[in-house]
């Protein structure tokens, strides 16, 4: 069967409203936000349930026209940008909150629904969304899903998969597993959904997911914290876990160049007098506002007695805590001030990111003596973002990547905490998994899909 | 080559004091904790290194005998018990703590350690591991991967899959998977780690484990609660929960047959006046005893206006909480008072577990008038434990197992939320499980096992 036959299949199978072919495909959905080269697919399927999915796969399948699946586009490595002669398959229709229950905390929807819609509903039953990010209104959670995301609440509620208590996905023969059981324990047989997540695209289409919601916090407080050394700032993370538990809800580290930048490129206010070598935003949730800021001051002040803090503000408004956190918000910035920026998501043993932001300094310093690389990240959780201005490097970004990474492996990090591999990281995926692992996950992938249709040429 | 080459083989390679040979090998390792029927495997592996293993693994695998692994035998659905024909691999002499980083809240560990051996290295070290069960002081931690164990840390610290940051395993044909990176985010291709936890060592041999360690909390407090229905049981959860947020460390609920009979087997005293319902142990964690005490008692006050909350007994000091916990114990007096006992770990859906007792009670009733089925469990979690005295229902054992899990299908729930499949729980996996997720489960096991040698017969 020709191409086109198999096009003439899809519409009819599908339909003209579901299925849009060569030009009638916008540019929108040729690439994502990682700035990968645009490639257009030979057709946009837009499924309205479950069964469009299967039935587009299972057509896919029998012609072995490659799938790649779509959410918000939001991705950086590049995941979700077709390849060619490809079906891509976008779930921005499938977008319903279908059900939620405030008792049992449970919410199930479909894997269009953007971040920020789940997070809207889980707050209007008097809960939370465990997960949050910057891209929140863009994202879907079915790509949060595929990608493990990580974001700002991952101290106290861990990863996406953390919040995942069900999946129904689809497989690349059209078969449906549909895993949406609501329970915390099932210990029957091997936990499918778990190969799922994190598996960009590559082992089946999420077409629903059972999200797990978490009680609301009455108060939260928010403290910016001015520390001399990293070694001080793990102090001042391991002082407050030891004083609040898991009630710390984030702490953001951001190394003294990253607070310079982001205060001119936002035209903020300076939140100290004086330059510190480092700053994190602290949040703790708790009981009432008043009682909450009264014990983050003192807990803050035994840390300063001590010589690991230097000085602190604690936020007496929302508004004010707001303001602390835009200090935060600079890599929303980074392509307006960077040319280009380029951009990693390293994850190292906790007690090693001040070392290894130190060797990448010292190592950038000895080849491009006027470098501008700024740190910063979720520490808390061993996760560090690091940016560096490609103009500043003479263009040699694949240089920087290099010497990066090689760090990264010497360090026995790895080379993608949150982000994921997709198409960008695969030339590094060998510096943080062994040829055995690599073995490994190839035998799953053709034990799933024996033809390679699912995003092929992602991953691995 | 006949069976006695093989085993030749075997002895040449790993040595006679690793080696036990047929009589040699005591009866001990020929069944578990289950009472399955003893069965004698052709030999007893003791390793002392992932070295061995992967020997033992790699002529295993040459010669297509079935492998055992074993830990410490504690398991309740028979997942350990030797196979005609097999190599059982006790992972006994791997028992090392082989790190422990208390800045990084990390350890490395041998399969073989004991799950007390690892709590009490990590309380040395100033930290808490997540996971409690009764069999502490034989189950290896080894074992507890294999079956992601759960116990009474469920509620805050997830199940032994979220205290595992790193793996390292055997596979089938003796190759190594070395994923013992320390990072808590490390998206790199598929998650490989989640795969084998849980597996019941039917995809591999879990040599040694990268654990998670939690800050230790400064002041903990015990009450016993009464309360007066299920769904006043679950509104007191849910306000604890939104006054203590993650905090609340633990909520065992027991019905008063359970209640009654743990007084009576172990001669103690009862815990109020009368009778009541429900009654559930809670432990909080906080800064303080004293004032973590008035702030429970001040919560429990408060629910106790609103009805939910008929008495509680808040414990004045750790000889008072042990004391209160000790009425959780009975079922360690189980194989003592009922003959035999037939118990369930079931999962469901947490607001369904009241209805869903009722619903067992009146078909028992029914058909059994005077049977004794006794209630309780890891509610917070969704888990329910049942225990009939096999006795009162004439003996009709099967009769028991397929009444009570059909009524779980009908709630949708899973036949185990915790014990795992084994032997044991297999006829009844299909309730829990579809027809398309048993294949795909089928699919990974051919993909890492094509040659069904690991634990053949268990779980698939």
């Amino acid at each position: 069967m020709s191409q086109q036959q198999f096009l003439e299949a899809l519409l009819q199978t599908l339909g003209a409203d579901t299925v849009l072919v060569g030009d009638a495909v916008q540019a929108r959905y040729h690439t994502d936000w990682s700035g990968t080269p645009p490639v257009a697919p030979l057709a946009l399927v837009r499924p309205r349930s479950t069964e469009d999915v299967s039935a587009a796969l299972r057509l896919c399948h029998a012609h072995r026209i490659p799938v790649v699946p779509q959410g918000g586009l939001t991705g950086l490595a590049g995941g979700a940008v077709p390849v060619q002669a490809s079906v891509a398959i976008s779930m921005e229709r499938m977008s319903a909150i279908e059900d939620i229950s405030a008792r049992s905390a449970v919410m199930t929807v479909q894997a269009g629904a953007t971040l920020q819609a789940v997070q809207e509903a889980a707050v209007q039953a008097g809960l939370v969304f465990g997960v949050d990010l910057g891209a929140r209104g863009s994202c879907q959670i079915g790509g949060n899903v595929a990608t493990n995301a990580g974001g700002n609440g991952v101290l106290q509620h861990g990863m996406m998969r953390e919040q995942v208590l069900g999946l129904e996905v689809v497989l690349a023969d059209g078969s449906v597993l549909p895993m949406l059981r609501p329970m915390i324990k099932n210990n029957t047989g091997y936990d499918l959904k778990q190969f799922f997540i994190g598996s960009e695209g590559t082992l089946g289409v999420i077409t629903r997911v059972l999200l797990r919601l978490r009680p609301q916090p009455q108060a939260k407080a928010t403290a910016l914290v001015a520390m001399p050394s990293f070694d001080a700032a793990l102090a001042v993370l391991q002082h407050m876990q030891q004083r609040f538990g898991n009630s710390v809800a984030a702490f953001e580290l951001m190394w003294d160049s990253f607070v310079q930048a982001s205060v001119q490129w936002q035209q903020l206010q300076a939140p100290f007098a004086e330059n510190h070598p480092f700053l994190a935003l602290i949040d703790v949730d708790g009981k009432d506002e008043a009682s909450l800021r009264d014990a983050v001051e003192e807990a803050l002040g035994a840390a300063m007695e001590g010589g690991d803090v230097l000085d602190a503000v604690i936020a007496q408004s929302h508004t004010q805590a707001k303001a602390l956190w835009k200090l935060r918000e600079a890599p929303a910035e980074l392509n307006n001030n960077m040319h280009p920026p380029i951009n990693f998501d390293v994850s190292l043993p906790q007690a090693d990111i001040g070392r290894f932001a130190q060797a990448i300094q010292a190592a950038f310093d000895a080849r491009w003596p006027g470098h501008f690389t700024l740190f910063f990240g979720h520490v808390g959780d061993g996760n560090l973002h690091v940016s560096t201005d490609g103009a500043t490097v003479n263009g040699e970004c694949e240089a920087v990547e290099e010497m990066l990474y090689q760090v990264v492996g010497e360090f026995h990090g790895s080379v993608s905490a949150e982000h994921g591999i997709g198409l960008h990281k695969k030339p590094y995926l060998a510096l943080s998994r062994t040829p055995q692992e690599l073995a490994a996950m190839r035998a799953i992938k053709a034990a799933w899909d024996p033809l390679g249709i699912l995003n092929p040429g992602k991953v691995l």
